[in-house]
């Protein structure tokens, strides 16, 4: 091992500039994909990434990549980064710390004039969040041919504004094709986003594999009624089927403790008048667990549930599948670099499971992929208040530091 | 009981040649208020009554006024009428019949050359759906002295239109001071939206009052998290409240049967994604009961269930009254008169209590009212597919023209 070290308030430094871009007034995070903060998130680290001798390149679905050159031009790159985008309330370290982290380990390597026999290439995929583009994860997606690119530019935010148009727009529809490559290694350094570590004191996650996620849209339908005349005992309101229906998603995940999760994160009522009965309520609803067999059975326990309470309560209710995730494992050889290098920098470390998903669950498609993660304060994230300290973070770093050289030589 | 009859043909075809104005393609009637299509149905509105021989006047907020002479021109007048506007998937009688039947009252006594001591003035109230202009009610409001003249005119539609301007835009700014007067009786004909006359098979509703009701914001807050990381027992959701809640409202409106009501008409959820465990959801309730006392009785038991609920799931939870309608009781003379009318008729009827607010809720601040109600399908109203017979339009036309002239001569 190397004794290059990153430079904690370098790194720390540069997550603060970022987080300017799109701050919010609770101290946190709101740079949503495509919007005009996302452009100047992309400038300012286009702009870094030049500065430290990178070639910066941008495909077709707007992922950005920062390329140091290896002293094997044909060699397999090593691939890290995250995304630079995040939620309306979102903190400042999803997403912008591995892209950062990624930056911090390409200055060290120039601090010092290491050269690396692979070429390194340092990612920021686009539109990793999904909140204001449906689906998450895009830009990575697309490039693992987990979703057309057509597909892709017709997605539309909820002011119909299509994806494509936003891209040309803030300057980053690239050129080059958004096509898988051949990488030699990837790592993507994250915070939890869970509060494992921090629960535990461990500075290092060296995360096996991502659960699998289900997304479903529970549509329950009733009859809409002014709410003055209408007697309680004549209505069709579905909310009678829609409560007895999240309170079962929580039971279904609450017995498969502790990695079963239930989250009903939106819910539209239709017409959404105060003084009228609801005709129509649709609660999205998300399950995740890490066993893709325990993932289907919830959700085919969830399917019957919402059948057997919309039955009783006299409501047409049914499930839509939006969106599916299976569980990702990763490269075990990889795995295994990343609790080394935490072990030999004499970081507390343990392996772990990711709730959340992550890009490198598409990347681990085309390339043998690992994920780093450190503690984040409370286990909060997607939230302004999202906090980790400039300690872990630089440990994060430094893992990723050494988990790129013990790869790109 | 003079033998006179109103002809429901007549009357059907004015609500027809009204509901073409606004017509839906569903069949309804988008008719909002101060809108070019409110302008050419009270265009209409004016030329008919001007051809009955009335005499039009529109007031400083431009509630329209047709008056038919009575033969001595120092009485008080009686009052009859309701409102042309409707909501944005309104139906074709929430309003317009009362106008409508008030219409037909005068071209049935012009007819058979009838004249009545008293004057007559049928009334079309300005505003009274609320859903262009918040509140509801607001010309009759204002009349009633509930609302400052200033006041209404400065209410802003979603594109921030003000209403004065409107009023002008439209022609319909009048130069009459909107202050009561004295009627010596007021009648409002209007379908019931609601299910109970249909249910059973009668007629004619003699409207003994108006619910009172309350609006309530319910605001829960817990703590933001990422779907996906957050173990179950870690969380603070707010659903683990709402649910409970929202249940909790509807066993109060049900233990309060048949009178007692609870709607959660909308429910707003932040941040609102999908992935994201909610920080703060905002629940719409809506409760009303008849009886002062058993209303305000059902709002303190809600409110203590609120606290406790919140206390139990760890949630901050807090209460909001947005807005009040105390319960309104009619004139008990008029209520008989109506009841009298319809009995004498041979129509099938009872008393009931309105669910829905009306006009007549603040003409009963200066003159004796009551209601006429005729029965609506499946109790819709506030929806395009409103529906009612023309012979139950007839028959609450008939005890209309009835209770004019027992109170008129």
């Amino acid at each position: 091992m190397q004794e290059l070290r990153i430079q904690g308030d370098r790194l720390w430094a540069s997550l603060m500039s970022m987080a300017a871009i799109g701050a919010t007034a609770k101290g946190g995070c709101n740079r949503q994909a495509l919007t005009d903060d996302d452009r100047l998130g992309r400038d300012r680290f286009s702009a870094w990434a030049r500065e430290a001798g990178c070639t910066v390149t941008v495909d077709e679905i707007g992922n950005l990549f920062a390329a140091r050159a290896g002293t094997d031009r044909h060699a397999d790159p090593v691939l890290i980064g995250s995304h630079l985008d995040t939620q309306p309330t979102g903190g400042r370290f999803d997403g912008v710390y591995g892209v950062m982290a990624g930056l911090e380990v390409f200055r060290t390597l120039n601090d010092r004039r290491v050269a690396t026999r692979r070429p390194i290439e340092l990612v920021s995929w686009t539109n990793e969040e999904g909140c204001r583009f449906t689906p998450a994860m895009l830009g990575s997606g697309v490039v693992a041919g987990a979703y057309d690119l057509e597909y892709a530019y017709a997605r539309q935010d909820r002011d119909g504004v299509r994806l494509d148009a936003e891209l040309a727009r803030i300057g980053y529809r690239g050129r080059s094709a958004a096509r898988p490559r051949q990488f030699h290694a990837a790592f993507e350094a994250h915070i939890e986003q869970g509060p494992i570590l921090e629960a535990e004191s461990t500075t290092i996650g060296a995360v096996t594999g991502i659960q699998g996620a289900y997304w479903l849209d529970v549509i329950l339908e009733g009859t809409a009624a002014h709410a003055g005349p209408t007697p309680m005992e004549m209505r069709r309101d579905p909310w009678r089927a829609a409560t007895p229906i999240i309170e079962a998603a929580f039971a279904l995940a609450t017995r498969q403790a502790p990695w079963g999760r239930a989250t009903v994160g939106d819910l539209r009522v239709s017409p959404g008048a105060r003084n009228t009965v609801p005709e129509r309520l649709v609660v999205s609803v998300d399950l995740r667990h890490p066993s893709a067999e325990a993932l289907e059975a919830m959700v085919a326990a969830f399917k019957a549930q919402v059948s057997e309470i919309a039955a009783r309560t006299g409501i047409a209710g049914r499930v839509q599948n939006v969106w599916h995730m299976p569980p990702t494992q990763f490269d075990p050889r990889l795995v295994d670099v990343v609790a080394e290098c935490a072990a030999a920098l004499g970081y507390s470390w343990r392996r772990m499971v990711s709730g959340a998903g992550h890009d490198s669950l598409h990347v681990a498609r085309f390339a043998p992929t690992a994920m780093i993660f450190v503690p984040c304060k409370e286990g909060l994230s997607h939230n302004e208040t999202e906090s980790a300290t400039p300690e872990d973070l630089a440990a994060g770093a430094n893992v990723l530091l050494q988990a790129v050289l013990a790869t790109a030589d």
